[in-house]
């Protein structure tokens, strides 16, 4: 069984609406000297595997096929050995 | 100049529908194997402050207060300097 840490996040490129509104919010609440917000995703999945070649294969494409937006978005991800 | 990344997580006694349904759609595309699927939140914010003790004041305030809800989520962060 492994289990996959894995970050999405939007391309530098790309603006962040999202992040735009939480920095000006946190402006607005006083803390003026934030500069930048850029949010993204964590997802953690349990994935049960024979070994850590295949776990890193099939996490891959799920990132690839279904949790990320190639256009948009970048994704890492570190896979570790669970009991 | 330093950059905070943030991981906000819902605290592990806390039901996750998006984390379930995002696995209910992975099984139902053929990914059998995955067992758990959790999502949470990844922020990068960049704050400008003096020196790294300030600004991890800030961040962990900035935390509490408003990018964490306390009663149903965990946070963690790193602090990193920038140019």
């Amino acid at each position: 069984m492994f289990k996959a840490l894995i970050f999405v996040t939007l391309r530098e490129s790309v603006l962040d609406p999202q992040g735009v509104a939480v920095k000006n919010s946190l402006h607005s609440l006083g803390y003026q000297e934030v500069q930048e917000v850029r949010i993204g995703k964590q997802l953690e999945v349990l994935i049960s595997c024979e070994n850590r070649s295949e776990a890193e294969q099939r996490v891959r494409e799920i990132c690839e096929k279904i949790l990320s937006n190639p256009v948009m978005e970048d994704y890492t991800f570190k896979l570790e050995e669970v009991a």
